[in-house]
């Protein structure tokens, strides 16, 4: 096993060490997130930094880059509140992957992508419609990352559309089944493979394998 | 496709909801952080909300429960500034599940679930022996999330421990190769299958699938 310091890594050259520290922290749910600006023009773009805070209430994050590299999604953000996180599929992965292009402010991302905008009632943001399993949510806080110029966009989940068929009888959602798709460093996705479920872990008993 | 409205999710079980919530938003990596109180006594557990913030300064945060919920991992970063995360592997899951036991302060994890500490020179944090891809970061900051008494827990990358020939032409890791596991909810693992890997998109290119 080889040790490598960061000194070492901060050598390497900058795509090079890009994609190893990309990887190093692991596969990461793979996410379209959907926006407005004020004047209804629609946003899409691939993230990959979506993150559980907790479950009651019902809060999810996410990490936008800088601004100077990334400023439309937070900024639509911003500017209605609202925004959708649409799980990705192999059927329209390349296509989600393409969002990740540094398109003018003026472009619709669905359209230069080849995805359909899907609307819902009181809600401005649109859904990914060929998304099996998304969620709208609603702006709570934007935290700042003084270290590195990037936010934790704090949001609480308002709406949920999926296939009733993919929960379990304990709540579980299937995402092996929905073939949700997980991404690795900058441009890798991948399909799961179920190893094992196991109960809740107690001190004093053994580990069960549930499934 | 059915619309599931949060006042509606709000009403269910506690641990149905929970499970629902957990899984909505989808797979994460799966990971050991290791740490030591300022007594040197080592804890291990079991996280799913690993983060990368940026690659250069290399930075990883990761999401921390409430204190009343899992007071000992964040309490020994903010005690010595140092900790380690281990990926997971199909190898010792089992192992890696049962750390999310709540064991008392005085257990050490390691003894308790049967996994190996791996002490380097000079660091204090325990990395986990058995673990193919690991790293040891330095706490740069712990971000208190108000809206649910959670923290963003940011690190710098120092050490980085693995296997030389899983690392790509390009700085790609192959975690499909190292078998390192993603979690999904409160209780399940999966290893992942490559589905592709895509060229730097831009706006004006077809989309490239390079493997």
């Amino acid at each position: 096993m080889r040790h490598f310091s960061i000194d070492t890594v901060s050598t390497w050259e900058r795509f090079y060490r890009a994609n190893f520290i990309n990887c190093l922290s692991g596969f990461k749910s793979a996410n379209l997130i959907g926006t407005v600006n004020k004047e209804g023009q629609p946003n899409l773009a691939v993230f990959s930094s979506v993150v559980h805070l907790g479950s009651d209430p019902a809060l999810i994050g996410f990490i936008n880059r800088p601004l100077a590299a990334a400023p439309h999604t937070i900024q639509n953000i911003e500017a209605t509140g609202a925004y959708t996180i649409n799980h990705i599929h192999p059927s329209f992965v390349a296509e989600a992957h393409q969002t990740s292009a540094k398109y003018p402010v003026e472009v619709n991302e669905f359209e230069a992508v080849g995805l359909k905008p899907l609307y819902i009632d009181n809600l401005i943001a649109p859904f990914v419609a060929e998304s099996i399993i998304k969620y709208a949510l609603q702006l709570v806080e934007i935290v700042p990352i003084k270290h590195n110029n990037t936010f934790l966009v704090i949001g609480a989940i308002k709406d949920i559309l999926m296939e009733e068929t993919l929960i379990g009888v304990d709540g579980f959602i299937s995402l092996e089944k929905a073939e949700s798709m997980v991404s690795l460093g900058l441009d890798a996705y991948f399909t799961t493979k179920l190893v094992a479920r196991y109960g809740y872990a107690k001190p004093d008993s053994t580990i069960i394998k549930t499934d």
